[in-house]
């Protein structure tokens, strides 16, 4: 396979490990939006919001700024490429296994009839 | 966005958190392995392949097999599809938000030229 850096693909696939934060990704492609704005739309607390903008932040996923007592959320420079390259290369391996595979049911078979005639 | 299974995709995505555990998908591709091979490979003791082993079995990456005492482990059925199809969804909103970006500083860049002139 094409060599990854392994922390980054750790820490990005532990991010969208949860669905508010796949869901405060997609929020974010959007439109710009507060932490508190956030935890409403997730009905979630300000607390809990923080703890899953900060996962975001440290994958770069997310950027924050703090205007005033404001702290702004907004989409990272990330644009899961990487991880979609190791998904897609995991695919052609695992492609190739099942072809495989069936290579080998598709000859048990042929053999099957051939001993049956 | 598509709708997703949410709870199998949180499972995936946290089985792929992790460096070993990616690298044993990948092996796995090439060919099955009992868990004491796997461990051997990954330099880890028998536990803590065990562990591993168990994670990706709960996400449905691993299927493993016990025949006497030999714990075989096999890909499992599942070809990480969804996951590409989230993570495909994402790209092309984050396109979108970063070229509507592109587009305003384009706008700025203009406007500030015609002032100048």
């Amino acid at each position: 396979m094409v060599q990854f850096a392994a922390p980054r693909l750790d820490m990005t696939f532990a991010a969208l490990s949860d669905a508010t934060r796949r869901g405060v990704l997609e929020q974010l492609a959007r439109a710009e939006a507060s932490i508190t704005e956030l935890a409403e739309r997730f009905h979630m607390t300000l607390t809990g919001m923080k703890k899953h903008v900060g996962v975001l932040e440290r994958a770069g996923l997310v950027r924050t700024e703090k205007i005033g007592r404001v702290r702004t959320c907004r989409l990272g420079m990330l644009g899961l490429h990487e991880e979609a390259a190791w998904i897609g290369s995991y695919q052609r391996l695992w492609d190739t296994r099942f072809d495989a595979l069936d290579a080998i049911v598709e000859e048990l078979k042929a053999r099957e009839t051939n001993n049956v005639r």
